[in-house]
């Protein structure tokens, strides 16, 4: 992901698309930015009419009604009109190309895309294409295929500074099925540039990529041993797919060997906080006891979230094209 | 249903589940409120902007747009923001639970959910929980399972006391399938609460409840009887599963006995008035002469359900938590 | 398609379901209106708040995404409330006849329907029943069987109309399937009402309809013929039915005697446009070379579309009942 297609030539973000390669100044001032929507203390979201008038167009060409709402409340509470838009039950199963569909969206005289996709890529490759056509539209990755979950990852980032405050001395393990993850390989991105001295993947061999050690991540297949003394705990969900398939033997034996369980979890710091992207497969990846427990900040996280995406939206309308 | 559920600690209703165990002085609230959302010379709905910064939530774990619709409607005439989630196709599909789901809508900073469940109870449940973790939310159930439909109650009850004034001096006849009707057990509820002397039920044997009298409604298998001198008939829709299902012989078979013509019309008083929830089967509960006719007030039922959801909406906002 | 029931008794549009019949008037106040919500120099659309407080219910029972978007932009950048309502799904699955859904919405205080259905004349209907039953609401027919596809053919009229001025010199063809295309009925409408003195169709013979002669159409079956110094090239979408069907050998077949090629655009005059209603099968009726060269204004037509179901919606909302 080269830095220049996320920032204009005066070095504002224009496009949210990945957290590899986002510097970080522009992540510490959507983190800050965040802030500003929140009441801390009620744990509430504040309205603001920053994007009156503006028009943001939810592209889902993969179905996920919990994103999807996440991003149409914070458009909707910046007073944007949004609209939602399957695009699989539409352009593309006529035939039409990704950037026919693309290029009629931008002729409808959209503001903002935010743009799900179940293939790699697919938003940078929409974020060049506006560029050349449409300058002035800025592209918000909700996920795509295997490659990042940026807004995700900021929400992570920004639960972590508000329970741990200082990345400078923290060790955040991340475990589950990263081979397949978006959400991980963001988190890994974001916490490198904000200067976590010590990120874990924990999980079965194959379910580790290689390349980890390139990425500053130390890998561990025992859950044990990469808990130890760890401030952050960031469990992955278990696909229903990777549950049936060859790569693991069972949900059961999962939880057995990667569940996180209240035993398991004494092996971090005391005052660690295990989070979640939802939705959780209780049993499977986590123990009732721990999701619902005094450690768990996994609902905070969704808060945190639309105010994440309020900042990064306001944070692009600000941007010159 | 226990009262408390529904009223918070100062008596207000914080949640609109059933009308059982309903207080009168809130119905009757209810029922005025309404009326200031209403031109009753022109049959118009005001807009208001009373819940204007508020975030309602459609969850529909059942489809249903025509219900759906008059909500969202009456929301939007309110000025709130309305985020329209159909569960199936969502969290649920994924394995999550129900209560992670409303948790994760919950920490998204909602003010209100509408519920729609085909399992009775459901939003109960949902209210129980929210009261434990987040009371600021009101719950509106707009149809569980076989349990209740609180909003279709009342503007029933709306569109009578237009009609007739005072409830004591009335007869109202039910007509159809109670067994599996919502909608009749949260209409006897009310017409209980108001006062309705004389309450009944008719039908055939194998979909009348038992348990009619001890809730003070007299069962009728003949329509003709059940009809008699009657001031308010409300027909129920016959649903299409049970047309097929063993409990009757045939939709043809069905009307002849329990469709309501102008036939059987004359046998009630002569300024009675027709009812009917939607959508209708024409030809099977109801005669097309009957449904137009000019006893017939099923069409500004419709009209009335907007301005009493607007009015459940704004009471249940005015309630503290 | 009477001109009577698109104008109230004071000749204003009340409805718009045809170009055919619409008079020549009020086809110019609706470009005039278009350009209002224009900015010409930099292709925006401006935002007004001319429906600040309607509700426009998007009824669609046939599934459409580009089409439901574009009047649901337009709708919003006017300031009303937006209704999506998929109808397919919802009542007429369970039985409910046309007019009772009608009836319905009609009674949830709408105030304009934008309606799509595969059946010839839907929205005449519907506009004939609210005509008796509530005669303030607007129909806006957004494209009913093989009839008509009114917006369509005006946003054609504005994008023909900024790019040639004067139509009263144009020779204009129109290429494809004109057999089973709305597009291309009203199209030869309004060109017509327009004064276009040379329109054209073109297309195989078992592709084009009879009695085009009489609508003032010259049919050609020779794409190079009736190309010859034209000055506008309104291509129509190939449906996916048909390339399968029997009236057709195949794509490749087709493209070969009727696709639009770089070479074949050169028999048009040089400044020649090219249109087309989207959503493109490039390589079958049109080349890439041609969609995105010099020549096509075809993305321009979706901008200008956004600006003309604006200009409509606020001159049916002026319009008195």
């Amino acid at each position: 992901m080269p830095r220049s297609i996320q920032l204009n030539s005066r070095g504002e973000l224009t496009h949210l698309l990945s957290t590899e390669g986002l510097p970080r100044a522009i992540v510490l001032d959507i983190l800050s930015h965040a802030k500003d929507f929140l009441d801390l203390d009620q744990m509430t979201v504040r309205n603001a009419d920053l994007l009156a008038g503006k028009s943001i167009f939810n592209i889902f060409f993969e179905n996920s009604t919990r994103t999807r709402t996440t991003f149409e409340i914070a458009a909707k509470k910046l007073s944007a009109d949004v609209v939602n838009l399957n695009v699989n039950a539409s352009s593309t199963s006529k035939g039409e190309s990704l950037l026919d569909t693309i290029d009629n969206l931008v002729a409808m005289r959209a503001d903002m895309f935010v743009v799900r996709h179940n293939q790699s890529g697919a938003p940078y490759l929409i974020a060049k294409h506006v560029n050349q056509v449409a300058p002035h539209i800025h592209i918000m990755n909700a996920g795509d295929g295997r490659h990042a979950h940026p807004t995700q990852a900021l929400l992570d980032m920004f639960t972590i500074a508000h329970y741990k405050g200082d990345f400078s001395q923290l060790r955040v393990a991340i475990v589950g099925d990263l081979l397949h993850s978006r959400v991980a390989r963001s988190d890994i991105h974001a916490l490198t540039t904000l200067g976590v001295p010590d990120i874990r993947a924990i999980g079965p061999q194959t379910l580790l990529p290689s390349g980890l050690r390139e990425m500053g991540v130390t890998p561990y297949t025992s859950l044990a041993k990469g808990l130890a003394d760890v401030d952050v705990i960031i469990m992955l969900r278990l696909q229903n797919e990777r549950m049936r398939g060859a790569m693991l033997p069972s949900p059961q034996e999962y939880f057995k060997h990667y569940g996180l369980t209240e035993e398991k979890l004494r092996l971090a710091k005391p005052d660690a906080i295990v989070m979640h992207p939802g939705p959780m497969n209780r049993g499977v990846e986590i123990d009732s006891a721990v999701a619902d427990g005094a450690q768990s900040v996994i609902l905070s996280q969704v808060t945190f979230g639309i105010a994440i995406r309020m900042a990064v939206m306001s944070i692009l309308n600000r941007a010159k094209s």
